[in-house]
């Protein structure tokens, strides 16, 4: 794999956060060099970057940036009173993935275990934590990698739903990742890719990056899975996540919770692969997961192209859950393992 | 309804066939005129028509514009060659839906019976018999909307997928007639319309018909489906068919496959709507059913936008089939029935 880092931080403290705009892609591979909050909430909001793990990391620089801007001589009261609002005003930028709020919260708690350090220490410190979270997150998932890869079915076929690869996490992916260490070992599969509408995410993001790797991909309709399936060409099931919750519930990407039922009709394994960072214990059950709805023209245009009649009414939930009695087994980087046991894998 | 004819014939025998090109709905409601065989055919292969039946009208009708080119003075062997030359010529155009073979033959078959009329006779019958099957088709909508319209469920939701609406038929439609008549009946209900990719016959074309009757349409992404089922907005499953073999078995766009395995997964309903050209008991089963496969680049490219990567891998099956087991009971005009009772409905 010789993908660019999906998302870096350049420079010392004073530099900037350089990451690929996933928005132009597969068409251009451009980056963003982002050297305020703002430029990075929009990054977000607008998905230049997504997936759960990249947009923690995402989030964590942008505190970062944020925090920086204090002069080293500011009261630590006036610190954390900003970085208290900061973190606030960089959740709220997407709410369904939980690694976004958890990888703010983490900085937050480091600096409030170093309180009395001073406002310079305390820059230095979040610095050096955002990019921690950054490398945590690629040793995380190459670990996912090595923990699932024996699941990738040597001469079969493998389906994944939206990007779950390199380009949503700090390196490798979560579901991608599995098969990217397969296919070091001489595993060779076929991927089918659900284009994973409305924003492509398949057809763009997941295609391109297995083909860079040199992973043999065909791209579908998301309406052509149970087709492929039905026909046996599929025999495991991986997609990542974007919060699971203490039962196994499972946010991830609109039509997930599909794939998952037409999997089981089909005898199917389904796999969901995440870090620990987006299992969420405080969140008992996905009715508590908080579902984004995003804005009607991603559904009602493509590119320039209106594809419905004019102010038709569209509902365009970005997420789904799937509820855990439909996934055979979670893969994070402390191995494999069933919904009924994730409380007893995190204490 | 006030919706202009899908096809229609117009003037005499020397006149041409009228038809909506549905290429470029929702956007601009225009007519393409044929007075050849071969506008037909390219019509057809592209979709400016589509859908069963109306494809079915349509091969009648450019047969007709075959045949009436030949002299008055022929002789009827050269009549009866030609005519089955073109009828093989159409027939090629589109695999998988029974009814243009079905339309076909039957002019072929008119024609048999009266061998000896002479050319011209036979020419008049021929085209007195393609605008018969154009008005029967539209008498057999009437009849299944009639039929099934309590089967809409009132302050309900109902789930439709592609477009089996007026303009995939004469008019009024198969799926889409059982709503217009209860809507005529004064029942209120919520259509989810499948986008149906990759052409999005859902989003362009039953979002468009439904709007201009007034019926309240919400458009969702194909693999939305799913999650409105979970929320309990739907009560029932209403499709069109391309191909209904005598178990039962259902060819119909691809997608369909996937939405009963879901309707079945939330114990919804899940009905087939499709007139009596539509069974074709001569298909012992769905095994028997040609599957069209179509360009790579209606899956690849969206208007100008291209979303995969260049010379993506990509499997671009038109339809699929829904085993029997899966279909609460079919809608024709001679009622509403389930697989079991096809064969006996048919004889």
């Amino acid at each position: 794999m010789s993908l660019p880092r999906t998302i870096e931080w350049l420079g010392d403290l004073n530099g900037h956060v350089r990451l690929i705009d996933q928005t132009l892609l597969p068409g251009r591979l451009a980056f963003v060099d982002c050297s305020t909050v703002e430029q990075i909430w929009e990054a977000i909001k607008v998905l230049r970057v997504r997936g759960a793990p990249a947009i923690g990391i995402a989030g964590a620089m942008g505190l970062v940036l944020a925090i920086r801007q204090l002069s080293p001589l500011e009261a630590e009261a006036g610190f954390f009173a900003e970085l208290e609002r900061q973190r606030d005003y960089l959740a709220s930028c997407r709410p369904t993935a939980v690694n976004l709020r958890w990888a703010l919260d983490r900085l937050v708690r480091a600096a409030r275990e170093h309180r009395g350090l001073g406002v310079l220490p305390l820059q230095l410190l979040l610095w050096e934590e955002a990019r921690k979270i950054r490398d945590e997150d690629a040793a995380a998932c190459r670990a996912i990698g090595e923990h699932g890869a024996h699941l990738i079915p040597d001469g079969g076929g493998v389906l994944t739903h939206c990007n779950a690869g390199s380009l949503a996490t700090a390196e490798l992916g979560t579901a991608l990742a599995l098969m990217y260490v397969a296919h070091e070992r001489g595993r060779r599969f076929q991927v089918f890719a659900d284009e994973t509408r409305p924003l492509l995410q398949g057809a763009r993001l997941t295609a391109w990056e297995l083909q860079q790797a040199g992973i043999a991909v065909t791209v579908i309709c998301d309406n052509m899975a149970a087709t492929v399936m039905k026909r046996g060409q599929v025999q495991c099931v991986v997609t990542g996540a974007d919060r699971i919750a203490a039962n196994g519930d499972t946010a991830n990407k609109i039509g997930t919770y599909g794939v998952a039922l037409l999997a089981r009709a089909h005898r199917i394994p389904f796999y969901v692969a995440a870090p620990v960072s987006t299992f969420d214990l405080n969140c008992p059950s996905g009715e508590q997961i908080p579902i984004e709805e995003r804005a009607a023209d991603e559904v009602r245009q493509i590119g320039d192209r209106i594809i419905t009649p004019a102010e038709a009414t569209v509902y365009n939930p970005a997420f789904d859950v799937t509820p855990a009695e439909f996934i055979t087994a979670f893969i994070s980087e402390r191995g494999v393992f069933p919904a009924s046991e994730i409380r007893q894998r995190f204490h």
